[in-house]
Parts: structure tokens; sequence; C-alpha cells
């Protein structure tokens, strides 16, 4: 049962999908329906992506699996822990949020481009960091079996979840906390990147060897179909335990204590939902391992799993990326790939890590440049930052890219491993800020605060491209370790400079001289700052400074001191949570020079954002917007420019 | 080659133990004169932890091994990795580290009770949190092959650690990182209590099956002591491959990419130094399966292994603790401990999640009286607060007992899975403040900074344990996630109501009006600042008055702000770093308000604060001492008068 590819469905009876209003609708259909209904999901997933950007390929990949949860199993009773979370749209699809809400997919107002607790019942577990899935299920389990009741707990997990240490910890955890877990274990050999390490081989032999796959699948499919295939599995089971395991290569998760089942087409109906009813009957936590292609239905999408896994509008004939419009900048991630080359090839003792995400950190390019010097670990965040510990104490300088949000994963490695050896490893940040399509997940808003609080460490944020190249040089400089945020997205499109400048450590920037307010503003916010500055110059009459203060930590004590002293309003201005952020850092070094000069902080409050149409629309719903920025410093210098004039009128 | 119990040490040659200043040191000893040496090492470790407390167990069941290593590998240009290193005090007696500078283990100015890169060279990695050694071992091989080099890397990883993510994720790596690595798994069948999960459970097997003891141990025997030993080896490793791994229970880590050698009488020095000469010739990744025992040498050490797995000062004849003076008030992990049972009780939705520390947390009076409401998930903290989040969906009420310093390991799950799901996980944090003796990689010192920026969190600390009860309680009743801090050992014996009080939340307690001066300390400074209070009173002629916080989130900003309006200086007061602490969020709030009230936040500075031998030395060390404090803010208190009088003047 090959789907029809999507591009050209072929089905010419009434559409089914706007039918379907929630999972009993898909338990309606006759089986003769469903390639009919997987066809028009992917149409509407292909069409909607093509205008709205999204992770095509994963969605693709899942459209018959998901089909089969729903038939077999009973969401919401039934809860699904989707790993990620970023292949739930057919679920969506199929649990009332098709339509208009869909079609504004990681736009305001429409579907989320992830699971939420918020959107849906259906959405038992939200994500949008991997390798959660496993951990949150067997909670689930667990609490089934306390409270004594019977729904099914499915954990749905790509292969990659299995190089992310929660999944890990969780899958050494599976035989000590039920004996009822279902995981799906959706196998498409890669993460976002092709995926690493020592069990994707393991599954991949497993998916390949060809003895294993004929003699296991055909006993396997001969049993399930029986009427007491149940049983005759289990004792099909415990043959191959006495026959000591001679399926070699299926025993790494039966030493987990999981019985295993697989592999499966993952594109075939019949068989997904023939195992995963006879998964439900077995007595033991199960492993279902399904076998299924990034992109199913979509030429462009299986010829690009990379860039097809996550991306922006294409053109959907093509497959092409919509053009970014002519002069566009360069990416910062891009900026900081090309930068690291050029110096990784000056300088062999230089190397760059990340966590399965090589185009997304712009690393892509050291790896083909210099492939020595380049490590992807795999979603494993915690390994690297303790490898680029290991790598710096033995005279290599590690340059570690991680989005900001995910860089959470290996706080306590951040903190024990490489600040408190003060050893020295670069970060880059990517993602510092918002991420304004993929939401609260992937926002990167806490850094500033998580890392502040730890000694040794210099937190920078440059103002444009040019200084972050200046930022990574200086970093790489320094006898200790140094982190570089920066946000998603275009530069400013300055050029870059010839040779990168050594920046002094702590030093801002002095850009605007003013005598009324100085605004000291962090990274991207230089430019809404000196837009400020004009405004208020314009509008006010007022004498307005800016200072891009470069570092977050350690601040420019003396320069912001020297501010204090004569220019009556400071204003912080900083792509983050108020909440121990940089402007609280501001605060910290007043108080500490006993100096109580009027200070407005700018940024993000204390809620989690949402996801939304762009930055601006997410910034405009937050009073972060110019014209509210504006009116909030403006009602600032009048308030405390009249309690002043009170002061000096009594 | 039984080591002879150090309760009797039966040699009557001189002592070998003074003359070791170093590795060379030990390689110059006749083989027959190593049982001495290790008998010696044994009574010294005995009789020095006997009277300061320290890892006794781990550090006894080493000591052949450690023996061993320094035997045959060449430290420190061989680096070796110690997990969690709290079992290197041998290695510190045979590079340097012993004498005087021993016997002040864990004291101010003597040897830190871990390894520290700060201490010696031959401490090539520190740590303190389990599970980073395969790790950081695996940069530094990774640093040799790109250099070119030829040393040995070393990583000695317990069981335990392989219940840790950040070692599961490197040993996913090791293929695709190195080809020559050695992994020492010393498996004494413990983490800190009795290790759980899959992978234990398979070590176990691995160690008891007997006759894949005797056939492989046998085999490896004869090919070690051949003097082509390696190659034959290599032909014996080929034979099991193409027997489809008849030796189906070591294949674990092969399917890691793992060479593994085993299982190996970790007290007979022959055995481990054959092993690990043959470990050298292995040209792959080799784990070496070392069998130790926790304690040996020490009867009451192997009869109480958790007990003895760390403790404080005991009697070494009667193996019992040294008793508290009569009057010591119960530990707050105690207090903790037993109001759980007694909400547990009543409550069958709310359970305790340690992560392998039942005792430490107080969580071991759950697991006895309520056993179905206590999970112990191994080193997992990721795991753990995952696993919290899932069980919190179904309407169970998880409370997950992490110290301070080791939840950092779930930072990205706290925000991630619980916060941003706004899931009722109560978190109980031991260990926030200091802990003297262990050091810098104890100290809870950044929970409120890397806590505060988090949306929805509640974050508390009590002003004593009625009040810890009260807080746990409160915690429970909320719908959302909590996190109360508190400080390691002993409560302040206050009498625990009968009934705990719901606290409102976001309110502070007035402990004491005052009308110069208002202090507001969080938790265990609510007792200092009712000194400082006092002396300030008393000597400084203020009015001086006294919050106990309760709350660092939300902070109690209605009262605070009515001080700020009449109150010339408020101080604040937290045992946690000041940067983006208790003390920044006061002064977000006043300048939120508009409000520039004089503020001095007392705290601890941006520095790892290195170990001693008790809080106060710590505190005068780091300008934190009662006198220290009651300085600053009379200075502050001075300054801030003068500056006011100087302005009445103008």
């Amino acid at each position: 049962m090959n789907p029809s590819p999507a591009d050209s469905p072929a089905f010419s009876s009434p559409p089914l999908l706007p039918g379907i209003r929630n999972p009993s609708d898909v338990k309606a259909l006759t089986a003769a329906q469903l390639p009919q209904l997987a066809a028009e999901i992917r149409e509407e997933i292909i069409s909607v992506t093509a205008q709205n950007g999204g992770h095509v390929g994963p969605n693709l990949g899942v459209v018959e699996l998901t089909l089969a949860l729903h038939r077999v199993f009973d969401s919401p009773n039934d809860p699904f822990v989707f790993d990620v979370a970023h292949q739930g749209y057919i679920h969506k699809l199929l649990t009332g949020r098709g339509g208009e809400f869909f079609r504004k997919l990681r736009q305001t107002g429409g579907a989320s481009g992830f699971l939420a607790r918020s959107e849906s019942p259906h959405d038992a577990f939200g994500a949008g960091h991997a390798g959660t899935a496993l951990s949150a299920a067997l909670g689930m389990a667990t609490a089934r079996d306390l409270r004594g009741t019977a729904e099914h707990v499915v954990a749905v997990c790509g292969d990659a979840a299995f190089t992310c240490g929660v999944t890990l910890e969780a899958l050494n955890n599976v035989v000590s906390s039920t004996r009822r877990l279902i995981v799906i274990l959706n196998d498409n050999e890669w993460s976002i990147a092709k995926n690493v390490g020592a069990i994707s081989r393991y599954l991949n032999r497993l998916s390949t060897n060809p003895t294993y796959n004929r003699i296991h699948h055909d006993l396997e499919k001969f049993f399930t179909s029986l009427p007491r295939g149940a049983e005759m599995n289990r004792l099909y089971m415990k043959w191959k335990r006495e026959t000591k395991d001679f399926f070699v290569e299926s025993s790494l998760f039966e030493k987990f204590g999981l019985r295993y089942l697989g592999p499966i087409d993952g594109h075939n109906l019949d068989e997904l939902i023939k195992n995963l009813e006879f998964a439900k009957q077995v007595e033991s936590p199960v492993i279902v391992h399904v076998l299924t292609k990034k992109g199913q239905g979509l030429n462009a999408a299986i010829a690009h799993p990379e860039r097809f896994h996550g991306l922006g509008a294409f053109d959907r004939l093509t497959g092409e990326s919509k053009k970014s419009a002519p002069g566009t900048p360069l990416n910062y991630q891009d900026v900081f790939g090309q930068a690291l080359v050029t110096m990784a090839r000056a300088d062999p003792r230089i190397v760059g890590i990340t966590g399965a995400m090589p185009s997304g950190t712009g690393l892509a390019s050291l790896a083909k440049e210099c492939p020595r010097q380049f490590f992807d670990v795999g979603i494993a965040e915690e390994h690297a930052v303790t490898f680029a510990a290991g790598l710096a104490t033995r005279g290599i300088r590690p340059v570690v890219a991680i989005y900001s949000t995910f860089l959470q994963r290996g706080y306590d490695q951040i903190i024990h491993d490489v600040a408190l050896q003060n050893l020295p490893v670069v970060f880059c940040m990517d993602r510092a800020g918002l991420s304004p399509n993929d939401g609260p997940t992937h926002h990167g808003l806490f850094d500033l605060a998580y890392l502040r609080c730890i000694p040794n460490v210099t937190v920078m944020q440059p103002k444009d491209e040019d200084e972050l190249v200046d930022m990574l040089h200086t970093g790489l400089s320094l006898e200790g370790p140094a982190f570089i945020r920066y946000p998603r997205g275009a530069g400013r499109g300055v050029r870059i400079k010839e040779r990168p400048a050594s920046l002094p450590i702590g030093h801002a920037e002095l850009l605007r001289e003013g005598s009324n307010v100085m605004i000291w503003a962090l990274g991207n916010q230089v430019h809404e700052a000196m837009e400020l500055a004009d405004r208020l110059t314009r509008e006010e009459g007022l004498s307005v400074g800016v200072v891009n203060a470069r570092f977050a930590k350690p601040l420019d004590r003396t320069l912001l001191l020297s501010h204090a002293a004569c220019i009556p309003l400071l204003v912080t201005m900083e792509d983050h949570v108020l909440s121990g952020g940089f402007g609280s850092a501001v605060l910290e070094v007043l108080q500490e020079a006993e100096c109580t000069t009027a200070v407005e902080r700018i940024g993000w409050p204390d809620r989690f954002i949402d996801h939304g149409s762009n930055v601006a629309v997410l910034r405009e719903a937050n009073g972060l917007s110019p014209e509210a920025v504006f009116e909030r410093v403006r009602a600032r210098w009048r308030n405390r420019n009249s309690a002043s004039v009170e002061a000096s009128a009594v």
C-alpha cells in the first residue's frame, strides 16, 4: 500500500479531511478510505507549509503512523506523547485543529508548530525540545499504575531521541517504573541532520540486516495474524530468549527490559495497525520499531531531508525555498559559520561542536571545509559541553554552537565542568531572543539570567554581525569561558571587517552622547535604542545618548557609573526577560556604588511568550513595540522630571 | 591476594606510605610491597575520615585499583578522569598530597574531598557531580587524536554513572569520537544508595553468570598471560563476533563500540595490573569491568554501605557515627522526610522522587513507610523532573527532592516540561547555601537566579523547619510549580506545629518593626537578620525591623514598597550569590515602582567558594561574618545619613 504522492492526488471521491473533527471520525472510515485520507493530509501539509514554513519532512513521514495510532488507540484517554512534537501536524488535523486554524500554522492566532497542552486536550504533553517523551510517558504510565486505571500510554520517539541523555535515563528506568508502556520508535535515520552515534548505527544494522529482517518479520507477521497471536508471540519470544538471543541485533532494547517488535514499514497502514493492535496486548513495555521516510510524498523533501526537516516558505513544485528579498543581509548563523572556518583554518586548535544542528547553527561550513575540526555529537547538549571541557584541558579551543534555549540542557555542565575549572570554551548561542514562529519552547529569553550568576564567565552580545566576528575572535583569546548570544535571522547588513578586532573585556562602546537620558542597550537592541534616541530628541527635545553595552558580564562599571553620576535617567534595553537580566545587572552595579539614579528597564515580561507571525507582532503584544517603549521612557522622564522639580521646589 | 583488613595491619616492615611522593615512587616498589602499601593507605583513609568524615566506602573500594592505575599508566601525562571524584583519596596520597594536607581532608587549608585541577596537575579533570568522566575523557582522547600524541586516556566510572544521561550521551559518541580510550567500570552495585535500573541489573547478571564468567575469564586470562596476548585476544574477539556474540551478556557495551574486558576482581592487584596492561594495547575503545567492594577493609563500612558512602566523623572501632551534641535539632532533610510521610499517608496522590539519594534528601522514610509512593530513578535528574511532569499531568502530586546544585542537571526540564506547562510539581532543594566540607561542586548558590527568571514558578525558603513544613503543605496545594530551598544540616530546633499552615502566596512576614533600617531576609538569613538588628539597635541606637521574606518569587511587593516609602535604608540578606538573587529581585521591584530608596544587599560574591571546615569560616573568608555584615550596614547607614544630611544642607 504505497501512498500516492501528494504532488498528484489521484482520488476522485469527495474529500474526507473536512469531515474529520475528532479521532472517532477516523475510526468510522473504512480501511479502504484511509489511503485517500492520507493523501489529503499530505496535500494539506504541503500546501500549508509551502506558505508558512514548518517541519515538512518529519510530518510527511508520519502520516500513516499517526492515522494508525488514532485507529488503534483512544486519545485523549490513551495519552500520546510525541517527542519534540514537531511531527504533530497530522495529529492536529485529526483532533479538531484543521481548516483555518491549521492554515495559520505558526502564525499569530493559528496552530502552534508543536503540540501544547494549552492547545488541545489531545496534546497530552507539550514539547519543542527533543528527548522528553519517554520520560513523560513513563510518568503517565506510573500514574496509571498508581491510580489503577487501564489506559494505554504511547510515546512516539524519533531515532534521534536516543542520542539524548534524558531519553536514555528514562530507558534505564522503564523496567523499574511500569510493566505497560508502548514506545513507537519512528526511525528515519535522521535527527535534524543525519543521525550520529552508536545507537544510530545499531538501528541501521537492525533495519538492513536481511537475515534478521526476513526471519523475524515473517514470524512476527505470522503470529500477529493468528487469532491467538499474543500467546503465540509469547512462545516465540521465549524461544528467542532460550536460543540465547539468536536474533542478536534485537537485543539492545531487550537488555533495557522492553520487548521489541519490528522493524515495520511505517508507510504500510495494514502492517502498522496490526502491530499496534498487538502491542496493546503485550504485558510488558514494548518498543515498536517503525521505519519511515522523511518527506514521504514530496520528492523535493525526500531529496533534501536536512533542508526539509524544518524550513520557511518554499515552492511546492520546485522545492526551492522562497528567495529572500534582494539585499537581505546574511543570517547571524552564517556569518558565524564563515568566520569560524577562517579562524579554524588559521589555528588547528580551534574546533566546532554542534548538537545535531550543523545547518541551523552555521557549523555546516566548518563540517565541509575543516571536517577534522567539526564534531556533531547528536542531540546531546550535556555531552557537548563536557566534551568541550575535556578538549579544552588538553590545549584544544572548542567553540560550542547551541541555541540559547537548548543550552539550558547543558546548564550543570557549564557550571560544574567549564566555569568552575575556568576552561576556555566559547559558546555561540544563536536564537537568543525570539524564535517567533516556533514559540515558547524555542525563544531564548533566559540565558543572561542563568549565566550571569556563574563566576568566571564572560557574556557578550554583538550589535551587528561584524561585532559578532569580533566577539568570536575575542572569546577565542580568553583564558576562561565566553558566551556570545545573538538573535535568529538576518544581521544588519554591515560590512565584515577584513581582520576582526579584539574587544577589551568589560568595555562598552559609547555610540552617542547625551545629557538627559542614556540608553544602555545590549546586542540587537542597540539599533532600537538609536531609533528611540532619535525620536526622543526629535519629539521631546531631549539629549539622549546610546551605549552599546557589548558585555552583560562583566559590565562596564566605570562608564556606567560615570553616566549615573551626571545623567538623570538611564534606560536599559535587552532581548531577554527582565528578571535577572541585563537591566538587573545595571541595577546591581548602581546599588553597589550606592547610586540612586533613576533607571527604566525595557525587556520581556515575566510570562512565556507565545508563537506569532513575526517578532514585531510579539513585541507589540507584550508592550515592547517602538511606540510603547517610547511612551514608557517619555512617561518616566516626565515623572522623574516632575519628581525632581517637586524636590527642588521643596 | 586478599588485602589484610586495615583494622589490624599485619606488616612489620617500615611504613611505605611516607616515602610515596609521586607515582614514580609507586612504580619503584616491588610487587610484593604493594599489599603493604594498600594496607597503609586503608589505615590512613580510615583514620582521617573517622576524624573528618568523608567518602569512606568508595575509597576503601578502589585502593588496589588506584595502585594498579599508577603502576600501569603515567599520570599526569596519561590523564585519569575519576567520575564524581569522591573516590580520589588514594590518588591524592600517591600524588604528593599525603601527610598533613591529607589529614586536614575537607577542612580549611586541607585536601578537597574531590579532585580539582587547581589542587594538582595529576587531577586531569575536577568533579563532584556524577557522570561527567566519560564525556570529559572522550574530549581528552579526541584532543590527543587531533594533536597526534600518544598518551592513554583513562576514565574511571562507577556503575551508577551509567544511570546519568551525560554518561549515556558520551557512550553513544565513543565510536564516532576516538579509537583509543580506556574506561574502567568500577562496579560495586551501588550509586549512593543501591543502584537502580536496567543497566544495573545487566551488570549484575554479567557479574554473576557463572558460565559466562568461567569461560570468558579463563580465556581472557590465558590470552593476557601469553607473550603475544594482544594478537591472540584479537582473534578471540573476532571469534566471539563470528559466533554471533555467543557471550551474549557482554554485548551491551560492544553495541556501543567498546571492547569488553572482565569482570575482574578489583581487589586482586596482579589481575588488575595484567588486565590494564592488556587494555593499553587494545586498538579500540575498551571497557574494563572491575568488581570492587565498597568499604573493603573496614567491616562496618561493608555492613552499612549506604551510610559509609559518605558520612561525618565516626568511631573506627564500632563504626558508629559521632553522636550529635545532645539537643541538636533535627536536620532539615529529616523534618522534610517525616512531613512528607504524613502528607503522603493522607493523600495517595502524593509521591516522592529522588535521584539516588534517599537518605541525603530525607526520602528514605517515605521509601520505608509508603514504598509505592517512592521513586528512586538513579542519578538521573533530567528524567526525575520530566517523569514528575508526566505524573503531574495525570493527577499525581510529585515532590522531587534534589539538592540545589544537582537540580542544575534538570534545568531545561524545569523550564520546558514543568514551568511552561504550569504543572504542579514541588521541588525540595536541600543543600541550598553552603555544603562547606564538600566545596564548590556542592554549594547551592545559584538556584534563585536560575529559577527566578522562569515564568509561573513560586520560589520559597523557610526561616526554620516548622515553616518548611508549611511551605511543603502550601506547595502541594498550588496549581503550578513550587520550589522550596533550605540549607544543609540542622534546623533551628523549633517545635513543628500539629497541623501545617497554608501560607498566602507572595506574602512576607514582618517579624520586627523598625523605622531606620528594614532588613529583608530570606530563609536561614532571618535568624542572622534578627541578630544584626539587635546589634544595630544596641550599638547604633537604630530602629531596625526584620522581614521574613518567605517568597523569593513572587516577592511581597506591597509590603516592600510600603517599607521603601518610609524607611531610608533597606537591607537584603540571602544565602545565595548576589548576581540575580533575592536582593536583585528587591532592586527590580523598587525600580519598577520608580522608587530610589537606598538598598544594601548581603550575599555571596561573584566567585566560586572553596571548601572549608564550616560555614562560619567560609562566611568569614568571604566578607559575610556577622561582624563584617554589621560593619557594612553601619557604614551604609552612616553614608546614607551623611548624604541626606548634605542634601538637606544644600
